[in-house]
């Protein structure tokens, strides 16, 4: 990679999802030379994901040019690389576009969707982590139904009709709500000659709760604000198989479905290179002390999702959420600056400033630190604090534009088949790529 | 296809552009059933299609789902299809979803790019016709700068940052000066290690002038708004090849470009089955007598850019743009419903309401049939017409927040690679389809 060398150290930072655009802007004009790495050009918000794969939010709206970003900081770089591996020994790390060394480097490679080894069920079902991700679930529910139009198979009807999400944590649970909304005011409209009333949406989690990193409170309102949405709830199940046609499960049960969408689990996106098994924590995170230091190296740090940094309360590590990554990464840049200037880190305490989920229109479970409550003022909260955590006026303005007419009208027109999922997939396609 | 048969009689449209969208809203709930086909599940606002693949706009925003359009009216089905063939001794379609018998049948299936039988500058070349096909001038566009940081030759850095459009119609000239107001002001921010001076876009056309259909005003005044943006305009110059590297012209000079757009003829988009030869008019087009209906047929009708319709104001019948279109379908739901009570069908007339450009910030050039003017209030113009013409509420607001933003804040925030043009390339992948 063309990089010039400057008398500044340099900081290689990969991955520029919350923890590393965190990271970044701290470093912003600090005497220290920034190369941010990330194989998207955008910086894209995670958490209302399901909002584009549900045609409220288009995609643009809630992705950022991570070049905007760090537009105007001095001895910044930022490269459309993926690496391949980190060469720890030489302080280099290994890219598509090339090699580059590091003086300190900074892995805030997130997480990625973790079948938990189920080669086929990673086959077949649809993943929601990545801006293109969604929008091929966007295509396959619409593509669906246009072909659950053409067929007088009732079954086959039933099946595209059919929708499983495997996982009821917050992406599962927010999903299955949009999808219930849907069915609820658009679905019926645009496809008049369905028996909308067949169409299923089927939440399956293998624990006894939905939501269950959030308060009981929450996990009850949120189930019943979804059961009134005509969502079925399907806990202590866990899904087996699923071959294309049939979900399988530890129980009785089955579903005959063309579409899985798998939120049930995450795992850290792991760079290779690194001398691995030691350093390896659950869910393929890697271990790091109080600082975000790699144990073992000195000059590496790792923030956000692929960190985990146990403490007495976390004792498996920090949730896999935006705040403790944005708080790591802030932190960072101080605790950098203090080692580049021999001065002692401080230790990384996170600060929960709690979680929420919306369910659908004025349906909303927000978890405070103090306060627990849920309903149309929590839904205000939830829409407030997302609308403000969204970079750039532009992306705030739009949102809260498409938010306001989608309430009004009760719609989502974002509804438009793009990206044509099953065509393209018989075609050589993967899904994380394209 | 399951389409019930009703009394009424059945009327078939093939496209949802400007044409077919504009005839099925004048069917609406008179006493016929009508099957509208498109091979998209939306209506796309061309006009701005060059804005898509400069960043200006998301692509949702000029696209409007066909079903939300047609979602009220009764005895009306839309199919997600594509039209192989026209089995007229039958009066049945051929589609891949199945075949339809039709009591009438409308072809509004528009155009698509003319590369005048060049296969080689077909494959090699980029079009943008369709939102697809603009998202991946977007990303092209993008990519080809972050490959320019990346190399040492400059001979390749050159050619990534040399832009060659080919025809300077409506279509060519508006992303030309899309392209030099993106090289003016967000280029040079997004990517400083490059030096945009040697960023170059070259607008080649084998006329004499610029936008030769408009008036000879508006060609002098567009070209000078594009020289004053640091557009090279090449005229009477002919493209001959294009081998993905190399542009060779019929005279002396050559470019040197990684990316070549082109937008330099439009031909109808025929569909198989009509007894050709004798039917086909110039580029394509199938002759129509004065009520639209097909030479030869009774009840097979073409409209819009694929109708070819000739008169003594129009000896090569009327221009390939929104508004014959839009006036056509109009027209023709009037005459069916004519045809159907036994009447006689009205001629059509067209109605010519003036064409304008826009070349760049304050500068459009607009032709009425009585004035002609240029400028800033010509541009205000332009922006009104576009921003009323938009189906959608919705549409119409957030493209108009998208315009202000972008005017006070000279950016363009839609650059983000969401579908990586040349990655995608190195598996099949044909640009009309994906």
């Amino acid at each position: 990679m063309n990089i010039p060398r400057c008398s500044f150290p340099r900081i290689v930072i990969i991955g520029g999802g919350f923890a590393g655009i965190s990271l970044a802007k701290k470093l912003r004009n600090k005497n220290v030379q920034v190369v941010l790495l990330d194989k998207h050009n955008y910086h894209n918000f995670q958490p209302l994901m399901y909002q584009v794969a549900t045609g409220g939010l288009e995609p643009d709206s809630i992705a950022y040019p991570i070049r905007k970003v760090v537009q105007e900081y001095r001895d910044f770089y930022f490269r459309l690389a993926e690496v391949k591996e980190i060469d720890a020994k030489n302080n280099t790390i290994i890219a598509d576009i090339g090699e580059l060394k590091y003086d300190y480097l900074v892995i805030a490679t997130g997480s990625k969707t973790n079948y938990f080894g189920n080669k086929e069920i990673e086959a077949n079902s649809m993943a929601m982590k990545t801006i293109p991700q969604s929008l091929n679930i966007r295509s396959l529910i619409l593509e669906n139904f246009e072909q659950a139009l053409l067929t007088n198979d009732i079954n086959e009807r039933h099946s595209l009709m059919n929708f499983v999400i495997v996982g009821a944590g917050p992406t599962g649970v927010e999903l299955a709500g949009a999808l219930a909304e849907m069915k609820r005011a658009i679905l019926p409209k645009d496809y008049p000659d369905l028996d909308l009333r067949k169409m299923e949406i089927n939440l399956v989690q293998s624990g006894d709760r939905v939501l269950d990193a959030m308060s009981e409170n929450a996990s009850e309102k949120a189930e019943k604000f979804l059961l009134d949405l005509g969502v079925s709830i399907w806990k202590n199940v866990r899904v087996m198989s699923y071959d294309g046609k049939m979900v399988t499960t530890d129980s009785d049960l089955s579903f005959d479905a063309a579409t899985v969408i798998w939120t049930a689990g995450v795992q850290g996106a792991m760079p290779h290179g690194l001398k691995a098994d030691s350093l390896v924590a659950r869910v393929n995170r890697i271990k790091v002390n109080a600082f975000n230091q790699v144990e073992g190296y000195e000059n590496i740090f790792a923030i956000g999702d692929i960190a985990s940094m146990t403490s007495e309360d976390y004792p498996h590590g920090h949730p896999m959420m935006a705040q403790p990554a944005m708080q790591q990464g802030r932190l960072l840049a101080e605790n950098m600056i203090r080692l580049i200037q021999k001065k002692q880190p401080k230790n990384f305490v996170y600060k929960d400033k709690g979680s929420m989920a919306t369910i659908g229109r004025n349906k909303a479970v927000v978890d405070l630190p103090k306060y627990k409550f849920s309903g149309v003022f929590a839904w205000f909260v939830w829409m407030f604090v997302h609308l403000f955590s969204l970079i750039g006026f532009k992306n705030k303005a739009v949102v809260f534009l498409n938010w306001v007419y989608n309430y009004i009208r009760f719609d989502r027109e974002a509804r438009l088949i793009i990206r044509p999922f099953k065509k393209k997939n018989q075609v050589s396609f993967t899904s994380d790529e394209v």
